[in-house]
């Protein structure tokens, strides 16, 4: 065929991916822009995040986590390849070559504008064991299938979930959700190591209370299998674990095995690096976004890598709008995230006290107790808001709240205060949101704001 | 008595007062700094934002509102003086003159420094029948004992709330959880006159759906007694109302009474004026603050009165820490008021569009509708949330979000770009906690900035 059109190449079809197939489209039609996606799974545009839920049994049904299928993407005139994987990008001829799964068949496709959205790859340590019958990870649609064809099949009433980061905790509350009696292993001193060591005390204490067996400062060193090859316990540096099914949440890393093989920069993290307009950095014609890039941290000014659905839609945006003529940019992140653990939240943004330490920041901290509500009003819950701020200038560094209902989207407060580049004191006055349903008089992120100002004034010049 | 000390004189017992009384004894003790505070009530330092929630049974104690009694107060080395109103402030001679109203004694009482935290009075028209058994304001705890009282008292299930701001809704919640009909006579043209009149029409929609009658665009002309002398009905330019009884709700105003007498400065809105460190303009000894003050409102540069408790209790702070010899500024408002109606959430900052108009501003506007959560996660509820932008510079002007649970707070997202004098463009660009149970992967504030950043480009230059 030879057509005119502008070709975009899309590798990768989840949120980043997709959402820059359809901004894109969006600004050109078809008559203008080619539009060609690779997938090598058989899911689009689907919530990687909801998958916890969906095993727990919240989301009833794998479908209801799927924003947009293939059909519907094709319906927009965008060429999508499912169980088509890109297996190499040529960067100096524009071209990318693909591989059918099913027949195995090989092709290349070349393209004017390339976009790079591989996402993560979950970290699966090479361990005796680990992939026998019965352990799982919970990174894609068809891993949370699996999961749950093992829950249905095999009896069993005990699961070990290793790490106790975003997944691990979400699973652990998924699992106690199916009636399981759950172990969380992990290698930290705390859980939640998003948290400084103080605040990740506290999900200890409340994920214990809740009946779950948290086992820190501990290493996974094997899976023990029984006569069936299925999986009997989880074998640890503290002893052994029995378990009818185990869960893998060791975080993820990105998937640039590609872009590295195309002699593309990586950072220190192993993420793609690109400019503010998400365009891979030195490359003319190559976009990158989603769990697959670094991103720069407003805070510490350093780059970051932070693997979240909401940061991946927003890079398919920008990259669809700039790959699709308009303008865009990503300025970066404040490391704002929120996580629950039954009715236990979790927040954090900004940089915990090893994150201001590593880029030569000296910080006063201030913590403090509060309550979601008026402490009269029924169901006032209790929260604890740890807050740090630079030394001498008090500018607002960084925010970690544990609480219950009501507790982690307040850490939204802090984020836009962050981006703002804020005081702790400017903090004080802010006018926040109150009355008694909803906050104390003062809320609670501002009774750590005057903590914080008092922890700078007397920490002194 | 011959005493060095430097005196303190504070008027008004309740929030602002008793925080600058408290304040600037914590920062000098008794042998430095002598304090009297005069209050003509019998209670210090309680919650008037609770009445509705005791009246609705919520708070099953008057007492749950005190923070802190006079006892406690008095602990403090307060002298304190309750039922004790002052009716005069002399400024030129530095003192005031305050009656015991049990006794009817009065005194002269001389002070070097002088606060004054007279609060608010409610809105009370002068109609027939209005003084008549039944019929009740809500603003002091005194007042929300009549009304127990009376309900206590009075068979009845007819209930007529008179205004449809922050107190008339709160009150009409609190009679519906007490089991009333209740009907709601607003003057305007929908309820909520503090969001714009589209928005204002959600709230309408949903206290219909809760069963509530709603009447706007009405007048009341009297009230209607019966052989009893007690009330019967609200009378109305669009007909009469049966009552039980009657809630006064018609919003507040400075009372600045004493204030005017003395020649003190009083701004548009009958407020007094104060400079940032809220010591009253032209006046080297005397403070105010709380809910008898003016306020700047850094969105539109002008002063506004804007009676909240969580304003009066920085106020104090802050009046207390300037007398006491530190030093401590109130920068301003951005307006920012939440409240509820059952599960019904409304939430208001910055300006409204015929706010907008007033000072000149030239804007654009953005309503979307979103959800709480992620779509598929249980109990995801639909808000709306409709954003104002200044034309061109596209700099946010004021957000209002009508929604159910979780939507209220979103507000103070806006609150804090408001403060930092953010355009909706930078606000698409905010690091917000996300995760399925907490919020859809684009946060409905940002889903309106997005929003709004089209509106502003479309409506061109």
């Amino acid at each position: 065929m030879n057509d005119s059109r502008e070709r975009l190449v899309v590798v990768g079809g989840d949120a980043a991916g997709m959402s820059a197939a359809s901004q894109a489209r969006r600004l050109r039609g078809p008559a203008e822009l080619q539009i060609t996606a690779f997938e090598r799974g058989h899911f689009t545009s689907y919530s990687a995040c909801g998958i916890p839920y969906w095993v727990g049994g919240q989301v009833p049904e794998r479908d209801h986590l799927i924003a947009r299928t293939p059909e519907e993407h094709r319906e927009r005139a965008i060429d999508l390849r499912t169980r088509t994987e890109v297996v190499e990008i040529d960067p100096e001829r524009r071209r990318v070559r693909s591989r059918d799964l099913d027949s195995g068949a090989e092709e290349w496709t070349p393209y004017d504008k390339l976009v790079i959205a591989t996402g993560a790859r979950p970290v699966r340590p090479s361990l005796p064991g680990l992939d026998a019958p019965g352990v799982h990870g919970v990174q894609t649609l068809d891993d949370g299938q699996a999961l749950l064809d093992t829950l249905e099949r095999t009896p069993g009433r005990r699961a070990v979930v290793v790490g106790a980061g975003y997944i691990g905790v979400e699973m652990a509350e998924a699992m106690i959700n199916r009636g399981y009696e759950v172990t969380v292993v992990n290698r930290g001193r705390e859980p939640m190591s998003t948290l400084d060591p103080d605040m990740g005390r506290l999900v200890h204490d409340a994920m214990s209370w809740l009946g779950i067996t948290m086992v820190n400062d501990t290493e996974v060193t094997g899976v023990r299998t029984g006569d069936d090859g299925r999986v009997r316990a989880v074998t640890t540096t503290t002893g052994e674990f029995p378990a009818d099914v185990v869960i893998l949440g060791l975080g993820v890393r990105p998937e640039t095995a590609l872009a590295r093989a195309a002699g593309l920069p990586l950072g220190e993290h192993g993420g793609l690096l690109t400019d503010l307009g998400m365009r891979v950095r030195g490359q003319d014609a190559i976009w990158a976004g989603g769990d697959c890039v670094e991103v720069l941290d407003l805070v510490s000014g350093r780059d970051r890598y932070v693997p979240l659905g909401t940061h991946a839609n927003k890079h398919g945006q920008i990259v669809g709008t700039n790959v699709g003529g308009g303008y865009a940019t990503f300025p970066g992140v404040v490391g704002t995230a929120v996580s629950k653990v039954c009715d236990l939240e979790i927040a954090r943004t900004g940089l915990r006290e090893k994150d201001a330490r590593a880029v030569g920041l000296r910080y006063v901290t201030a913590t403090i107790e509060s309550t979601s509500r008026a402490g009269y009003y029924p169901n006032a819950q209790s929260m604890t808001v740890k807050m740090l701020a630079e030394h001498r200038t008090g500018r607002l560094l960084g925010v970690q709240i544990v609480g219950r209902e009501s507790a982690a989207k307040r850490v939204d407060i802090a984020a836009v205060a962050l981006t703002a580049g804020m005081t702790v004191e400017q903090m004080t006055h802010l006018d926040l949101g109150y009355a008694p349903p909803f906050s104390p008089v003062w809320d609670p992120v501002l009774v750590a704001a005057r903590k914080a100002v008092r922890a700078v004034r007397e920490a002194g010049w």
